[in-house]
């Protein structure tokens, strides 16, 4: 059945929440609790260089990822594009709906002008890589997070 | 001699250009027209998502990074923060100046609320590594890039 990719809406919070969940390194992170979610989907939306992406199947959220783009003085004034929070739903997991997802990215990061999309994954997440591997990444750099 | 941070002036452009260039990576990316790099400042400096920091010794321009803070649904609705373009002057490399440069950009990004840091570097860039492991950063995640 088809994927349809769109903005997220603020009714889509909660599915979006289950979907970021239901995740080996996502269920350790995530609350029931609705209101820190949604005051961050407000802050989301409100920015211009925000796209919180999702992919709709016979009107169930099946996929999402947040797209930021960013403008930059190196590569001679380039725009990059960064994707975060990349989930597709369980029982969708390899059938193609991720490189859907990904797809739908580059083509809004593309249209925005960007030249570059850039992504990090954790060290554990071997199906990401290989995953990321097939659509054409490089695995260039190392990804450093510092908790403040 | 002490370093004092602020945000980037239009005028700073070209310091900062030149410092992007020179840098093994940087070099090969960079060029002398400054048409680009004064879009890509004004672009920046609109976004209240963007912190673009120098650091000035002397009326010099001897450091740079580049702060974006990144709403988004994951960690709680946590507010992250992402820095780019890290550079210091090269007479100044290992003097403690970008260790300056980086808790600039933690206070900057705690201050926003912010309750992660992160950044990726290449991995040619042994040095770096070394740096940021120093300085607390765990090398948690892989980092991905695709031309557009």
């Amino acid at each position: 059945m088809a994927v349809t990719f769109r903005l997220a809406r603020r009714g889509d919070v909660p599915a979006l929440v289950a979907m970021l969940a239901d995740d080996p390194l996502g269920a350790a992170r995530e609350t029931a609790d609705m209101a820190p979610y949604l005051a961050a989907f407000d802050a989301i939306v409100t920015s211009p260089a925000q796209h919180l992406i999702v992919g709709e199947q016979a009107g169930r959220i099946v996929a999402t990822c947040q797209l930021t783009l960013l403008p930059g003085l190196s590569r001679q004034g380039a725009t990059r594009a960064l994707v975060e929070a990349v989930r597709v739903a369980a029982d969708l997991r390899s059938s193609g709906v991720g490189a859907l997802l990904m797809a739908e990215a580059e083509a809004r990061a593309r249209a925005a002008g960007a030249v570059l999309i850039q992504l990090t994954t954790d060290k554990s997440r071997h199906r990401a890589h290989a995953f990321y591997d097939r659509l054409g990444y490089e695995q260039s750099h190392l990804g450093y997070k510092k908790a403040l």
